[in-house]
């Protein structure tokens, strides 16, 4: 007798999740793996691009400027020169006549299509600067105006949502980071033993996703959250903000944690939701105090970290494994992606095609 | 027969205003004249140090940090050089060796006490760099720090939410934007003619109180805000938020125009208020264009400019008075600050003592 197949060609491709996100999220260690051994061999020679330059522009526009922002402090931490980060939407307009030969600009775009990066990239390019791409799509506009393209290797991503394909331009950038430090004798071993564990500590990560299905469901009425973060953990808090407002339609904003008590602190009352990133590193302790000062005002404290003081502070803690902060981005937004695909489907809405938004802006 | 004093000295001092808020915000033409005569002889030395350096960067906390980045544009625009904008609290813990004698922080402190300001000048001083000031408060911490310090001659300011103070480090900014120019051999007799007319243009728009007044009865109810702008807009957008933040206790976000079809445009829903900041300028289609598609979600419109297209894509379209972009922050914000003041008042809260926050944040 034959068996009718009753799944669909789309459920197939969804290999057994229900939306595309959940299973992008959840091929992040292929991906991640994939975003290594694909660059570990061209990184050096971008490197060493970087350091000629004596002025370096990281722009790209939604995720992939928060990734902008990460690869910022990478940059900054190993390659010792102060390195300025833009939206591509306010680059385009701004920078004319401000380059020459002697700049690089690294552009980040997912679809390699964002008409936003693609125009930065061609003023970059018709001013004599060096233009590098970290890219995912291959063969797109943004991988032949760039005079050198890193790809991320993340696969197709099919969610509206950026997962896996924000968390391997995180990778690259790592990657360009200790080759940075390594052309500057800074030492990076701590990173560099890190880097094949990633993988695996990413999903061990991905283990929470039952325990922040459960914490969905506690948040689910909430209307505002406020994700804090330092250094580099501010892109994370961003980037968690983003997809929450992306998917699950809820007024989330990311915050400089150093900025709550120039303002912003006047909106935290009795059970508002703060989500606070907070690896170990060096502003650990400033944060610690940045959420007391949250959860004296009554917040709702969620803290991602690996330092057992959190507990005490949170109401709700996501003890992270240990990693070095300059890799801790790639593991922490993990855990935000997650949040934000469970509130989505709570709420009732498809996480793979968010309203009004679309999957690359090829538009102004 | 004598008569009895029903004044107390505070309402002496509030000058017949309800708040210390108000008073400010009416000071400002008056404030403004002060900060243009008082330096506009000392500015053209700071412009020539600002040539000088190879690498410039811009700090400041709240609402300095925002005229921070008004100053990233001007120094830009008039200085042709790129400008690294960073909040204090994040420059403090990351350019640890990334300055040298040929580097200049610009550091903007209503206070001259801000603690993370405070530390990221000291640390910028240590490391030989050039330390410039821009701070209200005579013989504070920061002037005794900077190498030079410019005034911003607003006099005292009692209201916690920042206003005179704002639009004086604006005009500062202003006039040293000016003087790069002319060293530039930059055209910038356009602003300069209107520099002069400021404090009666800004007088003009107080003049619109009433009406925005009028327009805070119409939003009371309403629990999130997205103001957007572009370049030079974008910190006056961010601005308008944090004074609805920090007295109206009302979440309101600021956003770069360019990133609300990168996810924000999600949460932009039917009657939903978007606050556009849209001066003539090199970006006003766009701006126009994004505005166009936050009303076709629902959004609730709410503009400012001086083109008169705006009218048709608005609920409401606050008429600006035509100035050069590069002093529209200065006229621009005003109405935010009424708005945000009107709607204080109207949800019974005092705009004077925001909960939680402090005048100025002398701990970290």
């Amino acid at each position: 007798q034959i068996k009718e197949i009753t799944w669909t060609l789309e459920m197939a491709e969804k290999g057994g999740y229900e939306h595309f996100m959940l299973k992008e999220i959840f091929e992040q260690p292929r991906a991640i793996k994939d975003a290594i051994y694909g660059n570990i061999e061209g990184i050096s020679r971008v490197a060493e691009e970087v350091l000629k330059a004596d002025k370096i522009i990281v722009t790209g526009m939604g995720t992939s400027y928060h990734a902008a922002l990460v690869g910022k402090y990478l940059i900054q931490r190993f390659g010792r020169i102060p390195v300025i980060v833009e939206e591509a939407s306010e680059f385009r307009y701004e920078y004319e006549g401000l380059l020459d030969e002697k700049s690089l600009v690294l552009a980040i775009t997912q679809s390699g299509e964002t008409a936003d990066t693609v125009a930065a990239m061609k003023l970059a390019k018709k001013s004599g600067a060096k233009v590098v791409g970290i890219v995912n799509v291959v063969g797109s506009l943004a991988t032949r105006i760039a005079d050198v393209t890193l790809y991320t290797h993340a696969g197709p991503e099919i969610g509206v949502a950026a997962t896996k394909t924000y968390t391997t331009q995180l990778t690259v950038l790592t990657l360009l980071g200790i080759s940075l430090g390594k052309l500057h004798g800074v030492d990076t071993t701590y990173i560099e033993n890190t880097l094949p564990r990633l993988p695996e500590i990413v999903d061990s990560v991905l283990k929470y996703n039952e325990k922040l299905q459960e914490l969905a469901k506690r948040l689910q009425e909430k209307r505002d959250y406020f994700y804090i973060g330092r250094g580099i953990s501010y892109p994370t808090a961003l980037e968690g903000a983003l997809k929450i407002k992306e998917i699950a339609y809820v007024h989330a904003e990311g915050l400089s944690a150093g900025e709550l008590k120039h303002g912003p602190l006047a909106l935290i009352e009795v059970g508002v939701p703060v989500v606070a990133i907070a690896p170990t590193g060096k502003t650990f302790e400033k944060m610690l105090s940045n959420i007391e000062e949250a959860k004296a005002r009554g917040g709702l404290i969620i803290s991602l970290g690996d330092d057992i003081r959190l507990q005490e502070v949170s109401d709700v803690f996501i003890r992270m494994p240990r990693v070095p902060e300059e890799v801790s981005p790639i593991v922490y937004v993990v855990p935000l992606q997650l949040l934000a695909y469970h509130l989505s489907v709570l709420k009732g809405h498809n996480p793979d095609r968010p309203r009004n938004l679309a999957k690359s802006v090829t538009v102004e």
